[in-house]
């Protein structure tokens, strides 16, 4: 059965492979810690903070969704090749422009390498402002 | 069959309704026309450029995808709610980052509305410098 | 943090209301325990095995996932009034036909409820015979 | 901007590399020509009729849509590799359950191949029955 991985604090690890294998897979979340009920607001969720993950067609991100608690806001699939392609590696990466609702979201990203299966985030917490 | 639904300059479309519907399902792609080999670049795609479209369950924004002429790069599919929900209207949008590829870039958007149907923009030319 | 639901026997489960939730969130997959090597095959996926689920614009299954272990085979995503549309209900339902690979496979299938999240189906074992 | 390339009956073709091209990216729709109203009836989409497609990590089929009228119903994605994988060849293929509305369905399958772009098959006419 898939595996949801998380991410670790990769200062809390000690072999450099497994550092860049975790941090690669991890997906990032950007956003402002407030934003305005009603007001359109930029999420971008990038691929690893300090390495890169290949973007070779048999190894690849294939995709980033975005939740809000337990609801899919939003989704990105990506094709192989979109970072450069075979031989090239890069930090995979969308934004998505979203209207917040409710008074605080919980935002967590899912990936999915065709390699190394699900990962996801810790949750992000976003006040919304009347 | 599915019609492909592409933009129509709306300053040459006389009715208000008319101008408001093509505008609204169009998807407008921003990004820089010259790029750099190998370094990644913003496109935003978003719907709509003076117009906004419903958020209903029953009639919203559903995908946006980026092609390079004829290959896919990349696709962002959105949950009825993300721009405000039921009663709310606003302008679907998604920037993806990518690498380009090759000494020209065309890019295109299509986009699909749940029930409008596919609409597809004019392609938009990238010059790739080494 | 989106909670990944896992199947729980609804024989072990008292009040109807839960039997109902439960069952009508499940995928259930159907198929072959024993399949041959490089012969295309057939798994379908079903939600719900006594019980259905509303196909409302607010609130429908939105996609089932096919896994091979922490592989990613093929995922269906559905538009709401697919079954039927407002007021309706049903069991959403894809069937995959994928070729095996490796001696044994290990399939689980992932789906989205719109209103209630992901949930997940325990794997089933199917062998591959030369 | 991406073409929609469009299925040309293989018997007017003389080059057998054409028929095959042709063939092998194009879906074809199976499914009863009366259905019930209101009863799950099955859509099985197959791409090639005489011909297989390959399975490479860098060419294989990506998705096939389903549509009704302009409407889409369902749509699958593939992983490279749920075929055989590199070096095999064969008929992408899913059935789709769905429910008809209306008093005559049209039903057109769109595909992706992540080489060869976007193929749409003639449309299938479907009669309700009440």
């Amino acid at each position: 059965m898939p595996k949801i991985n998380r991410y670790v604090d990769i200062s809390t690890v000690d072999r450099e492979a497994k550092k860049d294998y975790i941090d690669r897979h991890s997906p990032f979340i950007e956003c402002a810690s407030t934003v305005k009920a009603g007001e359109k607001f930029a999420v971008t969720v990038r691929m690893g903070k300090e390495y890169t993950h290949p973007d070779d067609p048999d190894h690849y991100i294939r995709s980033i969704s975005l939740f809000n608690k337990e609801t899919l806001l939003a989704e990105a699939t990506f094709a192989a090749g979109a970072l450069g392609g075979a031989g090239q590696k890069g930090q995979a990466e969308v934004t998505f422009h979203v209207v917040p609702t409710g008074k605080q979201m919980e935002l967590t990203a899912m990936s999915y390498c065709t390699k190394h299966g699900i990962w996801e985030c810790d949750p992000v917490q976003v006040a919304v402002e009347e």
